[in-house]
């Protein structure tokens, strides 16, 4: 992902890297089949153009086999309730059941503009800070975004021109659409002091108050 | 400005030209003498490195006779709520009295990042926006910040990759500390709404939840 910035660039870029390394598992191990948890709106969205998810291949005209294998999609024409829905009658633990969204590319799109390992640190650490804060709330999806713009700052007196968080919190039932949450100001407040104490190089703590649409969930 | 984008070359590339500019006019008009109005957190800020304010010379080292006048500043050794004693002791309108802070640089230290007239037009949109919807709140000081970042969203079901916006509102009494105001969300959703729907490249809006410190009031 080295110098890449634009948000459709890096997924991309996440889909070849993927798919190239799971390839060469898959001829050492001799795999001939991917079972995916590829789901609806994952497909609508590439479809559409609006988000490239990195497990949606056939659907946009890319054959898997150029990979060295075949991809089996059992829930792709289910949204998350159902997911859901099928996981509990499987008898699947909780944790399973009702986690929470993650994107495929995990946090390289929570990182805004070049990912690097040293964001990626700092991203980690508020991403811990916004789960242990939000667990209660029962929300669909909580996370952090570390920005590439800076901002300046005080810390022990002296200038810090350092880096901003946004904490995301929405209400939704299968990723479509989403309300961002009225998180109280004592929750709030709670995670903006932590991060900007507990990390360093933190000065700036913002809340993201868009719905889905005109915003998506994730930012990139 | 143009380049540049780091918030303390903005910041003095902004002094530089004020100065000059201010030069020319007064050579032309024969003015020996320029009254400013610098306040005592002007001068603490810059002498500590905090943030260079363009209108703070001679504390510095800078002789303001290189750009051929004398600045007299009869408000240096004040703070806001005493220069606002002055005022209203002066029998001035209540709009200059009970004026809100604007910073030197203007709208070009809340634009992140490089300086462009595309990015100050979109960034006058917002203001106005956050300025009319928050001004019954008797804040210190309310305004939007552009970001340089983008994030990805949906306008009309098609993917814009556009511009997202920070909401500032800040109490504080001489702008040495300030509390980020509890605003309503009801507030907080109407203008949320309002820069996605009127400003067709944002697609993103944000609250800015920190204090000074370890924030400042302004980003840059």
């Amino acid at each position: 992902m080295k110098g890449k910035t634009d948000a459709e660039e890096k997924r991309k870029a996440f889909r070849d890297e993927f798919y190239k390394t799971l390839g060469k598992v898959a001829k050492e191990e001799q795999v001939k089949f991917i079972v995916q948890g590829t789901i609806k709106a994952d497909v609508l969205e590439t479809v559409r153009g609006i988000k490239t998810q990195h497990n949606v291949l056939e659907q946009i005209g890319i054959n898997p086999r150029i990979y060295g294998y075949s991809i089996l999609e059992p829930l792709k024409e289910l949204y998350k309730p159902e997911v859901r829905l099928v996981a509990r009658k499987l008898g699947l633990p909780i944790e399973i059941s009702e986690r929470m969204p993650f994107p495929g590319p995990a946090l390289s799109i929570r990182v805004l503009g070049e990912v690097t390992p040293k964001k990626i640190a700092i991203l980690r650490r508020a991403t811990k800070i916004v789960e242990e804060e939000t667990k209660n709330l029962g929300t669909f999806q909580n996370f952090a975004v570390l920005h590439n713009d800076k901002a300046t700052g005080i810390k022990k007196g002296r200038r810090v021109y350092g880096n901003i968080i946004t904490v995301r919190v929405v209400v939704s039932e299968d990723a479509v659409t989403a309300k961002a949450k009225q998180v109280s100001y004592e929750i709030l407040e709670k995670i903006s002091d932590r991060v900007t104490t507990e990390i360093p190089s933190v000065v700036r703590c913002l809340y993201d108050l868009t719905h889905k649409p005109p915003a998506t969930i994730e930012f990139e």
